[in-house]
């Protein structure tokens, strides 16, 4: 009987416990000679035997790695879905996830693409591997996700961008940009170089998985245009998804869902 | 000891009819005087107690209603992981979905809309409302999907046309259209009054959530694109999405999964 | 040694005879009761036995039968050149070559594409078939040479248009065609319908070889881009130049060889 | 009666030897130190006492010297017609006519522009000058001369391209450019400096006549669309045909004539 007990509390605790894990983390950088917050969410499948693949999810300016989970809580039963492991740094408010040329505090592309990947690699049972990573975000973290995927294609394997500042040269004066490239005016070569509609050159046909989105009442609506119609121009595959919606945690919660969608599927394909 | 296999067995059963039921109909028409075949996909919740929304997905041209469960299988699955139906009706290879002027044969207008809701409604548990109701195609089922839902507001709350002729003008000699409505040049007011395109005075924003998509490389493409553009020009909120690819079974099994989530975003919101 | 003299007399008039006839014919129109002057420009290798092409240019607004060789006599040439008789009919000033619905003393689409067809195949060696027949002309005259190929395909197998008026829409209050046509407030139905680009539903791919061309510095730009657009996006194949440019005898002079040539093509491929 | 005949055969004669005179000549090049085969064409015409004017006509990819003369055989018709002299010099299978970063053993720019135009004014009877020069290509060939003509405007003063590959950047893989650039991902400053469509600024106004064209259905289509726009938005005039067509000879068969009218109409006129 108590067997009998036992067996039905295991089946019981196979729906109880179909739940999404979050851990915040803190990774250290060598490079910043800090520790950087990272909310991680293992999937209910999460068993340590067998390799996941992981999304990082960049949050947008002035956000942090906390952003994503109060605001969507649903990401949890996306990553127990599509059974992946979902990764959100802090991106230090305003980094822009870069290197920054004026700033030499600011080291976050570093950060991102390789201190955090090595310490999901080294704590989680990853899939080590640029067919096993995805990165995204929002805004800044849009930007941020194509711009660290077009640099390090080694790394990551599909990429994708929300309401992203695919260009950041029509905002010279905004968001803290130029405390990172110097201003636009001074330091043209900075804002040029950084610009991940500058970056395609790098890109190749499926090189990279590329997906991205905006929305029509986005501020950020015609660089993300631009960078389709430069995608396309080039032959460099991608989905572009044009929306209704504005800058919004209501239009982001809803993209999030279709970013991870083809993320699943590559996933899926990548490594047959 | 019994009592333990059982339960053991109800546990494991919860896993193993966990499967979509496929069912293949013949729901008559009145206005054709005939039989028509459809595949209904019902998802593995299905019980006959809870309101089911239901999906409507057409065939392409020189199709017929096994089109979508042969090619594409995965789509008990979807069934299954968003508890919904999905019916599949035969088009009869090339009626464009139209009560034809010029073939009083041909009445699918009639029939999908009408009498085959009518049908599921009668005999399964289904939201007997539009806020339950999608349509969805591709190809000449694209073009259907949107020519039905644009007509019928009342009966449809969402549609969707992947790689969709949802403007037949540019291809006055093809698919047998001219059998339909009469040749584009003697009768270019039955194509004017019949193409997808030619319809949007009849939406207002947000009276029908709508999402479409075609391939790059898809000879429907710039239909596709003017119609996004059209829509983008009378405000009327869509998704629209622009992918690598071309008129293939590999795009629309690919498609099909956004389309599904799409929908179900808009069955969960749609009657809160 | 008269013999000599008459040979070599002959061998030279070879060479001074080597040049174009100009005709100034009057021919009859039964539906508008009065003579019409035409120039007729037969090459100099005319001779009454082997069949030969013709083209119909057709003048601009304010203009008449005599315009394109005073102002071009370069045609005369190309009329050598190419073997060709070259027609220019009188176009009444401002008739736009129409049967105009509302002065029914202005019937010069019956004219040119009937009457003076019957004309010249009746008096002139002529390719008696659409294969041998071509139609252009400059602005008013673009216009009608479109509008009368686009309607009458088994009369004419190639069209051109320089600086054609290939939209009238936008024009309204100019060069006298609500006379012809009614007012656009009032009749809209018949600016609409008389409209070149209205037309595009009468051809099919390849039924009929199309030119056209216009400087960029040309009022009518706009609307032969349209034009051009609309037929890429409905599969007409066409040839399309653009040039720098206004509505000049400078630029026609230039553009009547590229139509010409066009035209040469047409007939020497036409009849295989 | 001996001069009778003699009379005879010479206006005969006049007709019969009317044919242009076919050379393959091998021009040295310094800078390469080789002997390079060209294929000249001289007008029935030339006569060694007048100047006559050149073309300078390009093969593409993979092709050779005798490209043109073998599957455009009318191009000796043409340069009869036109009292022009017809080059068509080898580009090395693949050099992009190119003094090639990369590769010191490429030095086509130089060859062309310099030491073949050289050759040719110490060895023919031309008009030596750039009001007497032109070049135009097909493909590789229409890059080539549109790069040779915008960087040696003091050398050519008429150009053409004939689905050209006016912007070379979006196909980084394709025909071995890459080994004469680098890699576009490491040398992006080498892809940018050697595009056609980057060294617009080089023109002004009427600085250089310019004529291009490109088939709807070929895949530089794009990049030609994109030449077009930006040399309109630069007020750079130029003719741009769009027509009916692929990367084939048949189209290019069409398109050298429509050149070579507009080369006679710069030589005629250019001079005076």
């Amino acid at each position: 009987m108590k067997q009998l007990l036992f067996i039905i509390l295991l089946c019981a605790g196979a729906y109880i416990t179909k739940a999404a894990t979050v851990d915040t983390i803190a990774a250290h950088s060598d490079v910043m000679h800090k520790d950087i917050a990272c909310v991680v969410i293992k999937p209910s499948s999460y068993d340590g035997k067998k390799d996941v693949p992981v999304v990082y999810l960049l949050h947008g300016y002035s956000g942090n790695q906390r952003d994503w989970i109060t605001e969507v809580p649903a990401i949890k039963q996306y990553a127990d879905q599509d059974s992946i492991i979902i990764v959100c740094p802090d991106g230090n408010y305003n980094s822009w996830y870069f290197d920054a040329p004026m700033d030499s505090t600011v080291r976050y592309e570093t950060f991102v693409s390789k201190e955090l990947v090595n310490y999901m690699d080294a704590h989680y049972k990853t899939i080590k591997d640029r067919a096993g990573r995805g990165i995204t975000g929002l805004s800044m973290g849009g930007h941020g996700a194509f711009y660290l995927a077009f640099k390090h294609q080694d790394i990551f394997g599909v990429a994708g961008s929300m309401s992203g500042g695919v260009d950041i040269r029509p905002y010279p004066l905004k968001w803290e940009i130029s405390k990172l490239l110097g201003s636009y005016k001074e330091h043209p070569e900075n804002w040029e170089a950084n610009a991940d509609i500058n970056l395609v050159h790098l890109l190749t046909p499926n090189s990279l998985a590329i997906i991205f989105d905006c929305g029509t009442d986005d501020f950020f609506y015609k660089v993300n245009v631009a960078l389709h119609e430069k995608l396309l121009y080039y032959g460099i595959p991608h989905d572009f998804i044009v929306r209704p919606g504005a800058h919004t945690w209501d239009y982001w919660s809803n993209s999030i869902s279709f970013q991870l969608l083809y993320m699943k599927h590559y996933f899926d394909t990548a490594r047959k």
